[in-house]
């Protein structure tokens, strides 16, 4: 037999083709063709090449924050190109995305799911906007759901502070023409990963090759050159501050003091600070303790602050894993320091994924909103019913933590934050274990040893009951709020299940 | 309507489950649970986790060379379990892989798909043993088929020198019980990523969280503790080593002086030199030559080796792109350097993905067992018909790199390198700009622009035929190969068709 007949043979055995020969060569010199890859489009190219269709899901991530570009530009071009119907899958949402308020009205997008949402567009939506309720999973939930195709994602919208022609991305960029910087991309990863087809929009189109990378340009199809991704200034805006406010501060004292007498406070151990002033505060507090301790933490988890780098770079921590950089200063870490890990949703707080950094949380400190007399948490809506902000990490770091303690001040202004029952149930009072309020600190009775140990370090302990009554008599019982009948959110629970539904208020 | 009736109606609209209450906590200080993790197994629990079953697919990297401890390891334990009829899907094989002929006898392995294969295997296979024949893909194709699911892989078992109990590994540890290293996973990362199961073996089981990581939990089923996962004395045997060889040196500045006056070596330049010795010898000529003049090249590419790290730490190579590392100072260096940066076998060199690095890619230097007159290489079959080598990135870097040079002598002992008719087609002529020998240089005539150049610079220009009269006077006309008609092995072009056949060889 002819080598030919072989070929033949086996190729239709393989259910292959016969090789036809080799293209042509492209024998150009690679440096001269930076910008033309065939990858780099415009942004109404990318939406119609990615073929989105009406009734489609797109997704963003909130790296930005408040300083956020991308959701409104991309909205507004798809609702130029009269796309209609879609799902929007953001990460989060924030007041700057007041606009999507009209291409709700408009009928572009139809559906929402999103970790949190604020200001106008959470206002409008609290009192009956959309059709169809709101979806709101916490971050981890949602990278979980991603992951496993849940959330199916058709195109991903993704801002990134530098990306070369082929598409490799990160929250950073290298080069002299970096306008903008955000650190980890963690949740954009996901998207990234499992969206049909990827848009990466960049405000630095650097040269090939873009390493060290966060995104492959293996997961992206098209890049869009835009003016501006995101104000840097303001990826620390938001629930991110650092408090100078003295309830803040004592707030702050007493979590330290719980977590140095926990228990868990040893080498070795893994720590998350939520993004709270008091949250916030507390690190510094603790540093002291670890010092005169002679303790090291083998990890900080979570969004990750100045204060966690500071304590990172004095050798008090060995490694940072970082889902968000809540600054500047992390996000300047992120990109210099190997040590300082970007990682996915997924990888930081799935509740299905055994491996899971919340897995191996020890201590977690998180805000709240309001905690009711049964340790149940609510971070998404406020006690008027109006949704003003996000689960975040919160349940999944309550849950998988070994302690996960809640600040929370008694009331804020003339609203109580210790009540009877939660506006909206985001963390199961199950996963609760140490409540701190300036009226005294509350331990959760499944966790009799740590009360034991906080009794002991001479923490004033009280009950839940105790600080409801007192909230109580210094505002009285809260008005019940105008809800109506209508759904406007539906909460996830970390495995998926509906856990709450937030209704539509009256007026 | 209570919030529970309309908990109910929005999971029946959504189809989910009611939330029924959370979990519980498990508060253990997490280090001590360093070595629990529900992942870590013994390799047979590993396996039947994995639900391997008869006719599956296992797959392999080859990372360790010829020091590679997993492939017999992971298949001497499958045969002892029972289970026959699998497909081997290796990234390449070498001499150290012979048992596996017990194995393809006892029915245990009955396919096999790989870049390569040499000694007692390679002869056996090149003899016959096997039913079906091997099929041959070159890197970048191994990867694009891995990602499209052309080749699907049941379980992959994966060997890592450090891995953490959650299933984060990387091609070296940064712990004091280091036993092993390797550098890149590049050809590992495909399987990690598209594998229905994966399961990483590794002799250095560190505290999490192990990063910076090149595989993450979020990919890996099972972590599997052995003595040992390869040899990395031998991760530079095989086709790697220093040439001081007057002959290899003789066709390195041959070769650098090609590269240097091509028109391709200019400011900002990318290149990637195969594993011959005078590949690897041209880069010092190079070296001084960028010195010289003042130009940087933009990045290395391919199998890193210890002269490109050197290059990239003089700041004369920008950035190291790395699929696998050649070399223990390769291996260290990305282990260490932000800017040498591991990447999956497609981001290296698919052919379906107009991102892989070859895309950018300007020169590389490559070596081959046998030209022929029409610039086809081969460098899988000797010329006596024994496989004897692997397809590598040859194929695919010679086809999307701006210049590519073939540096070959006119013979190795008695055997002809420059011939009428390469004895396997692995890489089209088409592909082939340079060929370099010690009796002259040959230039494609597809590529006359280089030629002018090479002949400006004083390059002694020959054409194929002369070289294939000079290597005839000598040793005169070679025997043709007793081939069979049975079909050994099937070469898949980078388009996923059959571009060639492997004939059995009958003494």
């Amino acid at each position: 037999m002819t080598n030919e007949q072989l070929i033949r043979e086996a190729a239709a055995k393989l259910g292959k083709k016969v090789y036809q020969g080799p293209g042509q060569k492209i024998p150009t010199f690679r440096r001269d063709l930076q910008k033309e890859s065939c990858k780099v489009v415009s942004l109404e190219d990318a939406i119609r090449k990615s073929g989105l269709k009406d009734g489609m899901t797109i997704s963003f991530h909130h790296h930005f924050r408040g300083g956020d570009k991308i959701v409104n530009m991309v909205v507004d071009k798809i609702a130029e190109m009269g796309i209609k119907g879609l799902t929007l899958a953001a990460s989060s949402l924030s007041d700057v995305h007041a606009p999507l308020v009209g291409h709700i009205k408009n009928g572009v997008i139809s559906k929402i799911t999103t970790s949190g949402v604020r200001g106008e567009l959470a206002e409008q939506i609290s009192r009956g906007l959309m059709d169809e309720p709101v979806i709101f999973r916490s971050h981890g939930t949602r990278g979980a759901a991603v992951a496993s195709g849940e959330l199916h994602i058709d195109v991903a919208f993704l801002g990134a502070p530098s990306c070369d022609p082929l598409g490799n991305a990160c929250g950073y960029s290298r080069s002299e023409n970096a306008k903008s910087i955000c650190g980890s991309l963690g949740y954009a990863l996901p998207d990234a990963r499992y969206a049909d087809k990827v848009v990466i929009l960049t405000d630095d189109l650097v040269p090939y090759p873009n390493t060290p990378n966060s995104i492959s340009e293996h997961d992206v199809d098209y890049v869009v050159v835009v003016d501006s991704v995101g104000d840097s200034s303001k990826i620390s805006s938001g629930a991110i501050r650092d408090s100078k406010n003295p309830r803040d501060i004592l707030l702050a004292r007493l979590a330290a003091k719980a977590i140095i007498n926990s228990g868990y406070f040893k080498d070795g151990f893994s720590i998350q600070t939520g993004t709270g002033g008091a949250a916030l505060a507390a690190v510094k507090f603790i540093r002291e303790s670890m010092i005169e301790k002679g303790i090291k933490a083998s990890y900080a988890l979570g969004g990750i602050t100045a204060h966690m780098v500071r304590l990172h770079e004095e050798g008090l921590i060995e490694r940072l894993i970082d889902v968000q950089s809540f600054d500047k200063v992390a996000a300047e870490s992120v990109k210099n320091d190997p040590a300082h890990k970007e990682v996915a949703s997924y990888e930081y707080a799935s509740g299905m994924e055994p491996g899971s950094a919340v897995h191996y949380l020890d201590i977690v400190i998180l805000s709240a909103l309001e905690v009711d007399v049964d340790f149940n948490a609510n971070v998404l809506v406020g006690s008027d019913g109006i949704i003003r902000g996000a689960i975040g990490g919160h349940p999944d770091t309550a849950a998988d933590s070994a302690l996960s303690i809640v600040v929370c001040p008694l009331l804020r202004g003339r609203i109580p934050c210790i009540v009877d029952h939660v506006t909206t149930l985001i963390t199961p009072g199950a996963s609760v274990d140490v409540v701190i309020t300036e009226y005294g600190t509350v331990v959760n009775p499944r966790r009799p040893e740590i009360a034991e140990r906080l009794k002991a370090a001479g923490m004033k302990l009280v009950d839940m009951q105790y600080l409801r009554d007192c909230a109580r008599k210094i505002i009285g019982e809260p008005a019940p709020i105008p809800f109506g009948d209508k759904v406007v959110g539906v909460v996830l629970g970390r495995d998926g299940s509906v856990q709450d539904v937030i209704r539509n208020v009256l007026k």
